[in-house]
C-alpha cells in the first residue's frame, strides 16, 4: 500500500528482482510531451549495475519498454507504464538466503511482516525496485527543464572520509559523468576510487553522501504545512535504500550558528527579483522555494552484502554465520546518484502540477 | 491542500497566528479509547511559549476544546475536532511587519506563492500551527502506549556545540521535564541553559538537535517502498518549523564506518526473539521496524526572529533593515521537543492502523 | 478515515448533532477570493431545519463562525476552518434511542462497527453532519461564479408521484427559492405541499427526487478513468443521507432507447464551439465535461425518522416497538436541494483546481 | 490523474486500446494468498469481446501475464502487476476516427482535455481499459470469497424492455453463464438475445440494466461520512464506460413509498443475530454494511458505436457525417456482467482491509 508516490505527478512502481520484472505506471504526466525510450533509457544505464570497474559486475541489460500513454512520440496525458524484464537467472547464491537473515537488510523484517517473501535476491527491497523511479525520474525531468528551465544535478560529494569540493552554481551533467565514481571534483575522484577498489578487494563496503542541487526552481513550489518541500523531498530520499540521514541547505552544520549568522538577508537584484544574500536556507523558506538553489544532502551506510563473514540468524532463530558469495557492490553511491536526482525531480514536478494543473504545463 | 498528514490516522491542522483560532480535526482515530481535554492540555502546555525563563515571554494561554468525536469521555471512532482560540491582540510589533520581509522567514514565499497574506505574525507559517500536531499527538502517543505499550520520549541531545549524553534505554518522561531545557543530561542542561540565557540577552538565537526514542515498537510497522517507516517520519519531522536535517540510527556518522562495521549482526534472545546485536539501523530495515529501539535526529536552525537589525526588502523589492521589536525566543529546542514527540507518535500510531485497521485496534 | 472529500479542493467535516459543534476545514482553496459569513450563512440558513412550516420543527440557529483562513475579507489560501455551535438541549425524546435501534437508521451498524456511539441524536449519521458540506459548498460555488461564470441550480423534481416540469435551461435561484417546496414548477409545488402536510399529520413520510443543473461548466473537466466527473458527483450525492439513487443524463430511462436515437449529435455553432443538438450525455463524455449542461438526478427515500410504531430491537437483540416522538421531517426534498447544489459545487471546484491549481485560479 | 481506486486494497491501471498493452498494478494486496493466472484469466474470459454471436467479433485474446507481486503461487504483499498485450493492428477503419469525432463517444472530450489523443480506437477511453479492472476485481473476489465467505454475483436484469426475474438471494454464477446473454432468467434471457442480434443486425445498439448483490458482507464495512459503501460503490460502477444510472436497495422507485412502508424493522434470528425483516436498504445503512445482501443496479445506456450515419464534425469543427465500419457490439451489457462484479469486489475489499489492515487478513 506504500507503492505509490506523489500527489498529482504521481508514480507506482511495481516488482521484485527476480519475477517478471520491475516497472512504473507514471500518473499525470503533462499530455503532448515529446518522449523516447531513448531519453529513458539513458538515466537506467546511469543507475545499472556493471557500468564501471567499481560497481557490482552483476549485468543486467535493463532495457526498458514503454506499454502505454504515449502516441507518435508523444505523451497522451493517459498513465504511462514502462517495464524492464528481468533476466530471471536463479543463482545458487541464494539458495542460503531462503534459510538466512542478511545482517542489516530487509530479509527479517519482510519475514516478520507479509509472513512470506521471495528469498531470491532482495525481492522488492532490492535497489532493482528504483529502476521504476528513475524512469519517471527522467520524464520528470524533462518537464522541469521544458516548463522552467530547472536543472537536477547530483553527484557524489563524500565517499567515507574522502570530500569533494564542488561549486553548486556551476556543476554539470557532464563534470558528474567525467569519472565513474560520479564526484566531479577530479583529483577526489581519484582517490575515492581506488578506495572503492580496495574496500571491495577486502570484501567490505563504504558509503557516503550524495548531494543534490536544482537550480532554476520557479518561486512558490511548496505545500504547507505538512508538504513543504523539504518535507517531500526528505521523504522522497529517505525512502531510497540504505539512505540513513537527509538535509537541506545548512542542516546539521547550521546548528553550530547563531540566528544572526545563519539568517539569510534579502536584497533586490538588478532584474528586481527579490533575493537572499546567502543561501543557508537551501532554496526553501516556511515550506515554498524561494527562488534561490535547492540544495540537499543525503546520507548512505555502507552496503549491507559484503563477503565477510558475520553472525545471524535462519528464519527458524537458529543462531549461525552468512558470507556474501561472489561479487558484490563495494559503493554503492555512484549509482545512488540518479536514484537522487529522479526523487528530487519527480517531487519538483509533482508541486509544479499543484500550482498548474496537469493539463495547461506545457 | 499540504494540511493533512497521516493515511488512516489522519490529522487535518488549520488556523494562523491571528484571527479566530488554530486546531485538528483527526480522523481515524479508534473508538473507545478513554481521552480528556486535561490529557491533551498537559503536552500543549509542553509546547507553550511563556513556560519558563528561557522560552520567549509571550503569553498563551493555549486552552483547548474538544469539539467532537468524544461521548461520555470516551472516543466515538468519529474525527475529534480540537479548538484552541487565540488572543487577538493586535501587537504594533507587527505595524513594520507588513511591508518588511523577515530574513529567512516565510514572509516572502507566502506573498510569492499565494499573493496575499496574514502579516500580524507569522500567519499559518507561525510554530502556533503545531499546537494541532501537539494536540493530536497527545492522542497518538495514549494509543500507542495502550496497544502495544509503546514509549515515545523526545529531548535536547544537543544545543550549539554543547551535547548531552543521554542512555536511549532508560531515558524517561520525568528525565526530560526534569529541567526547563529538556535535556536529561543535567549537568550539560545547565550549561545549555545559560547558553541560552546570555544568547537571549544579546538578542541572538542559537539552534540544535532533539534526538527521539521510540521503544516496544512492534515488528511490522512500515510499508515498502515509499512510505518506509523513516521516510514517513523525516517527512513528518522536517515539516516542522525550522528543521533542516534529519538523521535515522547511525545517520550521517555511519557513512564514516565500513559494511563490517555498521551491520547489525542477528541473534536470538530468550524469548526466542530474533534480535540484532548493534542497533546502527535505529530500529528499521527495509522501512519496516523489527523491534529495535527507533531512534532518530532532528536538526533545528537557530530561531530566525532576532533583536539585531539585519538587511532585508520590503514586499515592493525596496531594500531596508529590520530588528525584531521586544521579546524573541532565543532557542525553540525545548518547546520543540514535544513537537518531535508528537510527530513520531502520529507517523507510528497511522502504521499501526494500516496494520491492524482503526475499528479492531482498541 | 472517510471524513474527507476531494483532491484538490479538500473538505474534512467534523461533528456529531451533540456535543460542542459541527463544521468544516477547507483545504486548498484558491487565495484572494473575497468571502463573508454572511454569503454562508445563506445556504446555511436553506438547509435548516424550522425554516418553513413543512420542515422539522426543531430550532436551530446554525450560527457560523469562520476560525481560520480569512483575512480582512479575503482568503489566503490557508485551510479556511468554520464552526457552528450545537445548542446542546438533551431531550427527553433520546432516552428510548438509546436503547432501541430507530428502523432504517444507523443506530445499529454504528454500533456494529465501534462498539460505541452517541445515541443522542442522530450523532455523527445525523443530517447536521451537512452543515459542513453546505457551508464548504457556498464558498466552491462562489469559486465557480467568479472563475468561469458556472451556476449550480438544484431543485426538488419530484415528491412521491408528483412531477415537476422544470426548464434546465432557464431555472434560476429565486425560481427555486419561490416557494417553501423548492420545486420552481408552481402548480405542482402546490400540490407537494399539500401531499407533505398531510403526510406529516399522518406521523408519516415521503421522499422524491432532486435535479441538479450546472451550466457554463468549462470543457475538459474530470480525469479518466477512476476521477470521471459523473464517478465522482455520484459518490459526492450517494454520500448525503437518505440518498438511494444517482442519474446522469438521460439515466435509467436511456436504457430504453436504441444507440441510434441515444446519442448526441455533434455540430459547430455560431462561436464555432463544437456542441451536441441532443444531450442526454448530461454534460459529460468519456468522464470529461463537453460544455452542455450537466444533468443529475438523485433519489431520497422517505425520511426514516416516522411517528408509527415500528418492530425494532434494542442493543442487546431484545424485540421490541418503537414510534418517533413528537416533531418529525415528513419529508426532507427542500432541505437537500442546498446538500446536492453544494456537493455538485464541490465536485466540480475539485476538478476545476486539478486543471488549473489552486493559486493561479483567481 | 484519475487511473487509481482505492484506499488500502488499491488498483492503478495503465494502457489504450492500441499501443504495448494495458493491465493494472493491485497494491495492498493480503501476503500468501493462492492465487494463479488462470483464475484472472477466467475473468477476463467472461470480458472478452468476441465469446459469444452476441458481443462484438472482434477477436482478441487478452491472454494475462503476472509480472510481479507472486511467488511460489502465492502473493508477496507487494505490488501484483498484469500485463495483457495489445494485438497492434492497425485498422482502416481508423483512419476516419482520426478526424472525425464519434457521437456520445470522448473523442471530442480528450481532445479538449489533453490537445491530444490516440485517434486509433478509443484509446485510454476503450472499454478495453476495463480488463485492469476485472483482473483486480478476479484477486478481490477471491480474498472476499476466502476471508469472509462473501459471493459477489452480477447478472443482466433488463434489456431495454425486457426484464428478467431474479432471486437475489438463490442466483449463482452457474445460472449466469448458463446463457450468453448472463441473464438468469432462461425465458427472458431467449428474448434478450434474440432482441440483441435483431438489433445487430439492424446496425444499431441497446442498453439495459444489469443488477449485482453481495452475498454474506460482514457487517461494519463502509466508512462515514464520504466514504459509505453506497457511496464508493456509486463512484466505482459510475467509472465504467457506458453506465448512466446507479441505485442501492429500493432505489428510484423507493421514493414512491412512504416511511412507514419503506423503513426496515429489525428482528433478532435464531443464531440471536439482529436482522431487517426487509431490505430497502439494500445491505446499507448509514453508510455501513449491517449484514443483508447488498443489492445495486447500474443502467448503461446503449453502445455508442452503431453501423448508421450519424452527424458529426472534425476536430477542426468541421460538419460532416459518420457511420460505424463493419463489426459492432449491439449491447455492452453481457460483457459489462464481469465489470460490475470487479468493482463492487474491489469496493468491498478495500473496505475489509480498512477495518483489518493488509498483512493480518489471511
Amino acid at each position: 500500500m506504500g507503492n505509490t508516490f506523489g500527489h498529482l505527478f504521481r508514480i507506482t512502481t511495481f516488482g521484485e528482482s527476480h519475477g517478471g520484472g520491475v516497472g512504473v505506471v507514471i500518473d499525470g504526466c503533462p499530455p503532448r510531451l515529446e518522449i523516447s525510450s531513448e531519453e529513458i533509457q539513458f538515466e537506467l544505464d546511469r543507475r545499472r549495475p556493471g557500468q564501471s570497474k567499481i560497481t557490482t559486475p552483476r549485468k543486467e541489460e535493463d532495457k526498458c519498454e514503454i506499454l502505454s500513454g504515449v502516441f507518435e512520440g508523444k505523451t497522451l496525458g493517459t498513465p504511462i507504464s514502462i517495464l524492464v524484464r528481468n533476466k530471471d537467472t536463479r543463482s545458487q547464491d541464494y539458495d542460503e538466503m531462503s534459510v538466512k537473515y542478511r545482517p542489516s537488510h530487509a530479509d527479517a523484517t519482510y519475514d516478520a511482516k507479509y509472513g512470506f517473501r521471495n528469498w531470491q535476491g532482495g525481492g522488492r527491497s532490492s535497489a532493482r525496485e528504483t529502476i521504476g523511479r528513475v524512469a519517471a525520474g527522467a520524464i520528470a525531468k524533462k518537464i522541469l527543464r521544458q516548463v522552467a528551465g530547472v536543472e537536477v544535478i547530483a553527484y557524489v560529494q563524500r565517499i567515507k572520509g574522502l570530500e569533494g569540493i564542488i561549486d553548486v552554481n556551476t556543476v554539470t551533467l557532464a563534470d558528474v559523468e567525467s569519472n565513474i565514481v560520479r564526484c566531479p571534483d577530479a583529483a577526489t575522484a581519484d582517490k575515492m576510487i581506488e578506495l572503492i577498489e580496495q574496500t571491495g578487494r577486502q570484501g567490505n563496503s563504504i558509503g557516503g553522501v550524495v548531494e543534490c542541487v536544482a537550480r532554476h526552481v520557479p518561486k512558490g513550489l511548496g505545500e504547507p504545512v505538512f508538504d513543504k518541500l523539504e518535507a517531500d523531498i526528505a521523504k522522497a530520499v529517505m525512502s531510497l535504500p540504505a539512505s540513513k540521514g537527509f538535509e537541506i541547505g545548512s542542516g546539521f552544520d547550521g546548528t553550530l550558528l547563531t540566528g544572526f549568522e545563519h539568517n539569510d538577508e534579502f536584497y533586490t537584484d538588478e532584474d528586481g527579483e527579490i533575493r537572499t544574500l546567502t543561501n543557508r536556507s537551501g532554496g526553501v523558506q516556511g515550506g515554498i522555494s524561494n527562488g534561490e538553489n535547492i540544495i540537499i544532502r543525503v546520507a548512505f551506510k555502507p552496503t549491507a552484502t559484503i563477503r565477510k563473514e558475520q553472525k545471524t540468524v535462519t528464519n527458524e532463530g537458529e543462531e549461525t554465520v552468512l558470507a556474501g558469495k561472489g561479487r558484490h557492490d563495494p559503493c554503492v553511491l555512484p549509482r545512488a546518484v540518479p536514484m537522487v536526482e529522479a526523487m528530487v525531480a519527480l517531487v519538483l514536478c509533482d508541486h509544479l502540477l499543484r500550482n498548474h494543473g496537469q493539463c495547461k504545463l506545457l
